[in-house]
């Protein structure tokens, strides 16, 4: 056998997570992981409690450092050095030394591209403002959390109102900033359907978000320093003093478009459920990746942790010579803002609506945990089951106290093709401090029989 | 069609269960439901917290009260009737009224026998003792709490570790009485494996609760006004001035067996998956009756809440014309100790090896939320699969903040027939609030592949 060498572009979940588990089955294969920032393996959700304050160190989100990869598992992590270039018929990437710019190619027997996804950038007038930032990297968690502590921000703008823009309100709100929000779309959380995300902005509102939607950001107003001053909206000004861009992400795609392998779902790298391109020998892992979406049949672009660490285990067991395949998403998410959780998986029904699926959807309202115990709070469940066989569909919750995480069981339940008799069978937990004698979700499905 | 008159015994969640959805269907049927005690449909299960002050008061655990049976739903409910018996020859019942003790027959059509259960009390000396209680009804709660009002007890010793043992063992703590608790078995919930139940006692000890495991209890001991004194076991001499029973129930089927109706496992009446007892016409639902174990593929004796109210959905649905079976048991259960939360479901390595089952198990530990988010606890998943099939066969959790909920994802995969490794492609939910990245469960699912 040759040396079989292997190049990985990018150093987070995804990347990270395969180069190790190819190191556990292979312990004398060369591994290169290219990352042009600093940090590997980190936790980029948790950054918007980081800024908040909450989690005390932007270090504590680091899961491994490059150095433990490079001591403890002999993989060549290297940081600082990007890679422009893919060149596939003389299997080498091209790469670029950011500390010298120097740059050089390196051959690989296999590739994995796992180059994540960037923030998306609203392409408008003031955009170079100092003071408007878009999550993505520690590094840019980093950024954020430093010029609030050097500038003292007063008044901040979000921009976009999805799982981001909600966890950073959050944030800001408990620097005890005045915080105003902005979505284009006339709801919150477009992943939810329009009844379940009303609520959530009822709420946030209470906590004192100004939120704005259905409003369109047209451009941004900086002082004389070059600093942001206003964001302009199609339907007012909004002085602020910080800006934060949550209007999503986009596959990092470029690098492996620009050799002429695939672009799938969203112009994310195209892969099979082997994570294969369709380059032999190639594969994408993570959040530049496209994945199976197990109830749509096709590919979709859903980037999230929890998909690129999986994405990153089957990549890493099917490089290592195994056989596996990536089993599909639901679209499961789940966040909060301040005490009300909020979850979702499978098909909203805008979704269903859109692949002509006819269904049957209700929600309900139930407390918690049982209406005596103290600290119960209310929370509200919305199933969607397919008309004809009754198979459930999807499911979304919000409410307070442990509501959220109940919708594992709605993503169980969909999984197994169950339908919402199938759920109301089911033998789930009761005890009063933890759930009503019928579990929420189980009184959903209920009210569908 | 005659008036189908419907007699119930037991007002409590199977029998009301029951009763209302046959009253939904039939406006018109003649509903008797005789209840030897004073209250209805209340929650047995909250009976701990309404002693510990944290529920201000026992109405508040009642979920409807006969009259608004009576007068909403016109369901004849009569309170303070004991039936004595069961004349399946001639459809009648006799009934003893306590408040008179006069007696009279009345006659049915269909018979629902819900008597539910009653705790087990030793056959021991000095079980006459003012301050022992075995709770079980509301009124029992009832009594336990009036007792303490007026005595003030310092001292108490709970018998039994299970779930009433270890939740009374929490109520009594914040009652700020010093607390010993006994158990024969050489762990406490002995539906947990032994590895998993140890630190539950280890917990208990940290909080100041006086764990004795492996120790009988021989008798108690009286003063001179016949109040309790003392536990004495094997081992040793316990003062008490209040003794909680916590040692298990027993099924209410004396009734029904003195006329010859069969009964099933641990001796609870016996019914089949649409709950028709052998005598047509005569159905049982409840804590009085057995279930259908989905794993053990055999009746048991698990009294539930949960259980008792689908057994009253599907009874009711069965005795309206309708036909609908009761799906099954896993044993699920759920409880907590101050803030170590328990839960288990399906099959325990004891249970899997009585079975003659070859299977494989792990314990992991894991954070409950991601291991940087503020307020996160250690919590700890063992799962069991079939060696042959790798189909999941039981779960256990204990653990801190949110933890024991998440077993409701195992009832749902085990309800599937899922895999270890089924349980590891599920698109479950992540955010740092809520759970790492892997799930613990999932975490607990991979480490068996």
């Amino acid at each position: 056998m040759s040396k079989q060498k292997l190049i990985v572009i990018g150093g987070d979940a995804a990347g990270m997570s395969a180069a190790s588990k190819i190191r556990r089955e292979h312990p004398d294969r060369e591994i290169i992981v290219f990352e042009r920032q600093n940090h590997t393996s980190y936790a980029a959700c948790g950054i918007p409690y980081f800024i908040a304050g909450q989690v005390s160190s932007a270090e504590n989100l680091v899961a491994r450092e490059p150095e433990v990869f490079r001591k403890k598992q002999h993989i060549d992590v290297r940081t600082q050095q990007e890679v422009t270039e893919i060149d596939t018929g003389n299997h080498r990437v091209r790469v670029t030394d950011l500390s010298n710019r120097k740059t050089y190619w390196e051959e690989w027997d296999t590739l994995l591209i796992a180059t994540g996804a960037s923030p998306i950038v609203p392409d408008v007038e003031g955009m170079d403002a100092e003071g408007i930032f878009a999550l993505s990297t520690l590094q840019s968690g980093i950024n954020t959390f430093r010029y609030m502590q050097a500038e003292r921000p007063k008044k901040a703008v979000i921009v976009g109102g999805g799982y981001i823009g909600i966890e950073m309100a959050e944030a800001l709100l408990e620097r005890n900033m005045q915080v105003s929000l902005i979505d284009m779309a006339p709801q919150l959380m477009t992943t939810l359907d329009e009844d379940m995300a009303g609520p959530i902005a009822d709420y946030m509102r209470d906590k004192g978000i100004a939120v704005f939607l259905g409003e369109k950001l047209s451009h941004f107003e900086k002082d004389r320093e070059g600093k942001i001053k206003a964001v302009v909206t199609d339907k007012q000004t909004l002085e602020a003093d910080l800006v934060i861009l949550g209007m999503g992400v986009k596959p990092n795609s470029k690098l492996a478009a620009g050799d002429g392998i695939r672009l799938g779902a969203a112009d994310a790298v195209g892969v099979n459920k082997k994570l294969e391109t369709s380059h032999p020998g190639i594969w994408a892992a993570g959040d530049c990746a496209d994945s199976f979406h197990i109830l749509k049949k096709q590919q979709v672009f859903i980037p999230l942790g929890t998909t690129a660490n999986k994405h990153g285990m089957v990549a890493g067991i099917n490089i290592s010579g195994g056989n596996t395949e990536f089993p599909g998403v639901l679209g499961t998410a789940i966040t909060k803002f301040l005490d009300l959780e909020i979850s979702r998986t499978g098909l909203s029904e805008k979704e269903a609506k859109k692949m002509g699926i006819t269904y049957r959807s209700n929600t309900i309202e139930s407390p918690t945990f049982s209406g005596y115990y103290p600290g119960t709070g209310k929370m509200a469940v919305k199933l969607l089951v397919e008309e004809k066989t009754g198979r459930l569909l999807g499911g979304q919750i919000t409410g307070k106290v442990a509501a959220a995480k109940r919708i594992d069981t709605i993503v169980a339940a969909i999984s197994a093709g169950m339908t919402a008799k199938d759920i109301v069978d089911l033998d789930l937990s009761y005890a009063p401090p933890f759930s009503p004698v019928w579990d929420p979700v189980q009184t959903a499905a209920r009210t569908l029989l």
